[in-house]
């Protein structure tokens, strides 16, 4: 089928490429020049056949919002917006209705496989309503990981794809799946830390590596955890540092609303802002309570290393 | 080869059948009667040649150190014990030298697979010297999972089998390894409880079966959930009780003595505990204060349901 | 002065009390008609004399923002309101807004001390213009702690009030410290249950009893909790489920928007909700998944005394 | 009475100059001669009456059980050994036994109280048998706080000092009162970065001033934490680094042993160990994850200050 892709860059262009590989007919348009097909979201809107499918695939929040405020204008009833960005599902509701109000469909796609997802297929948990779901199957079709096979030798219904509900139930079962990755990927590091701490294990990557067999923990995230150790076998090139994208904090401020114990989750999102500071006023606070009581050493600013007191 | 395997309990039991299946000669004692080839450790020691190769999968403790110590007083210098259960890692420096006085060499092995092991094979981690690796390998190359195939396609060298380091390390890894699934599993449990707190989400199982293909997140331990919300969608049948085995305990422990901070696993760990709880002490000083300082409801024992202020 | 006084509950109704102790004229106002002084907010403000100040004492969210609108309609440029609530600090500049568009000013305060405020004082955190902090300031005085008293023999500067900021600030510095409030009290249960967990120790009370002079962690709530322990040695009629306020919630969510690592008042937010629970279904999805790989002993709902495993 | 004083540092010097002002007769030994009033252990030994009362002030671990051991040798049956150190209560259980088997009483004593024991008294928990408790509590009555103040104007019994139970009790308790001063630490530091992460509080030092009165969480550490920012409002030559003694490790540890879950004191013990981390090996992990699935920017060691994607 034919579809409208807005937003080219490192998820948008290898999703297009998919698409073409799977027969379908992908416009693109990016705000960079070289990359489009067509030169303005209306010479994009004008190049499709309605009812038009358009998927925006563009950072979340204003761009986003712009993206669809615009679509609204350009585009007619019948038609059908998806966002397979990194929306919060709140902004789905808002998308939603204003773009129902001239009754265009809204469809909000949890998209997950990162450079991975050219070859090995796009997982996707889509929200919204039956009929615009039948609308952009074919697309999700081609998208999704080709074979639902099971590791254990079963048949998994579903696997890579899911209608999780109505709008935002895509982007909601993403943000988790997210806050799922943030304790895994923190399960890992703390093991790894463990291992590496003590003199016995001699071959660190080399245990690593023996988990991803007949393990318990075997999964993806090891085996990539396998991949950057061949590379670099100490971690010596990269530095503690990490990001967090929306979905951790989102994933963590859901909880706390529906009364939800998280106290996995949230440490590994602790553990991020951890690792972007230069130091910590919270542990500041807990040095001066330590020297206030005890006389304890502290280590002053300006002369960390001589009066490092261990 | 022929090997000795005391304890043909659930995981004994399929060890020894895989071994047979790959043309081992096992001879295995255990003390149900109905099981064994044998009736005695004397027995046992009898109908192996040497030099010999004794697996132990008994419980931890008392009864693989009684069995480590029998074995001492039976076997020669050359031969070779295997503690493939889950024993405390400093208990292999202990059963080491209790052995090495004697000339026997000795070997811990960390055993993951479960009841899947049969099958699929088990991972191996292994601590000891270099020249008792080389005595039981045969037996190692049967137990590991056959091919070591990477997800996306690469080579992962040692998939399924290391040889950790001296005595010890093959535990410890095991141990590490438990550590990181409880961490694991408590990343599922706290994304599916947030999935269901929500009415958004109207097919749980099914958001949690579209994450096997093509996400992040995917692995072995969420194809098992997958198979548990297909037999009880609502998991109605199960109880939120978890209990704990040592490796997740003293995971922590060697956290905290190495000081490496460990807050998803620590926090996995917690919750078990509380889990098994009927009330919590600690929730009933906590109320007790919020009753004693702001008159704050309080759940009285005796009439929780009548007083439930919410 | 004179003060109209907007809710008449456990904490309006001791501190209107307080304020007449100290010779201050308190008009009250309460929905429940055999508390109040007059019949009606109109009769209320008629029975103030401009410029006026109105202290609203009632429930955040929705009351109070009723109870700000209504007094919009009624008071003039120059009057202040006061809003001693709980209200959320993201309200506070909502209604500042509404009453400054007619001149009227607003402050915000936080209040703490509980039912034990009428005879110790309550510390107040007030957010807000400097002019109309002014105009409240002799309210303050009598609401505020008497004496600045520091345990260690020293003035503390400003002990029981603080002009923290612009709008807002007050009940953010409250939000902080129900935040900090939680942990403490988590502390001290997590402390308490471990005494209690240990045939060691004879004499739990009296541990935490001797805590109370020359210690660390001496404080006023542990002074409350040697009470609790005095009525009720056991803690045997009180149940461990604790109620949160939305200051918990909303000082982690704020931590969370700043970035701000907030491990352990987070892990006592998640205890609360974990205790109000009457299965966890996060535990649940980790016994499926032991059931499901290792075949582990699982608590049915059905028969759960029966079937414990250990 | 007359003591024996073995260690005479920051503590055990102000605990001799306390004792004597309550008129008791200290003979001190300390391995600095510029201290001491003896010589050598036998020299202390000698100038004390029988039955002798030694109290022993010196580093745990080898040291006290270097101390102990000698006195086995000196002193006689009827005499009485108290540690007041840090010991572990599982070295107690050793030392009472060693000293035991030749008839001499043995306590163990948690001291709290820091530098400001001299002045205030210090409190005392105590673990041991009776009849050795009554041996040394003239000596407990002149170190422990003096007047038994409840802040809300009640009597509280057994304030600052406490008979918790036999050997043992009493560092027991003393480690469990380290693990909660930890979290209580951590409870004030976490609040403290908030409010210093808002531009809304435009006085930190204030507002945690103001708590010092009439708050629920009004204590002594927030008194000491006011302290600290008058001589320094921005902790700016304080640096973000805090070690940990035995005390927070042992109590995680003993919370592990029992299944007692405790996360906001684990939390706050594994902060203390990220403090003091150059890199973590964790995050390290974590961001080469992040690198290997989505091409994420990472923070290269050597470039750092460069490649900071935010």
């Amino acid at each position: 089928m034919q579809l409208g892709l807005i937003g080219l860059g490192k998820m948008g262009g290898n999703m297009a490429e998919r698409l073409r590989r799977a027969g379908h007919e992908v416009i693109g348009y990016d705000h960079h020049a070289d990359k489009r097909d067509v030169d303005s979201l209306p010479a994009l809107v004008k190049a499709l056949e309605a009812p038009r499918v358009v998927w925006v695939m563009v950072p979340a929040g204003e761009p986003t919002r712009a993206t669809v405020r615009e679509l609204r204008e350009l585009l007619d009833a019948g038609d059908v917006v998806v966002d397979g960005g990194n929306s919060k599902f709140t902004d789905d509701q808002v998308h939603a209705q204003m773009l129902g109000e001239k009754g265009i469909g809204y469809l909000d796609v949890g998209v997950s496989g990162g450079v991975w997802g050219l070859e090995n297929g796009y997982a996707l948990m889509v929200g919204g309503a039956k009929e615009d779901v039948a609308k952009v199957q074919p697309v999700f079709d081609a998208l999704k990981p080709p074979a639902p096979v099971d590791e254990s030798g079963q048949a998994l219904p579903g696997a890579g794809f899911v209608h999780a509900g109505p709008v935002g139930a895509g982007h909601f079962s993403k943000m988790v799946h997210n806050g799922i990755e943030y304790a895994m990927m923190q399960a890992y590091g703390e093991g790894y830390e463990l291992l590496d701490a003590v003199p016995l294990i001699e071959d660190v990557p080399g245990v690593i590596a023996s988990w991803t067999q007949g393990t318990v923990i075997r999964s993806w995230l090891l085996d990539l955890l396998v991949r950057a150790l061949q590379e670099d076998p100490e971690l010596e090139q990269i530095s503690g540092w990490a990001d967090d994208s929306g979905e951790g904090r989102w994933t963590v401020e859901q909880a706390i609303e529906h009364a939800v114990p998280m106290p996995a989750i949230a440490a590994s999102l602790f553990a991020r802002f951890v690792s972007r500071q230069e130091d910590s006023p919270t542990m500041k606070a807990v040095a001066a309570l330590r020297n206030q009581f005890g006389g304890h050493a502290v280590r002053a600013v300006q002369a960390a290393e001589v009066e490092h007191p261990a």
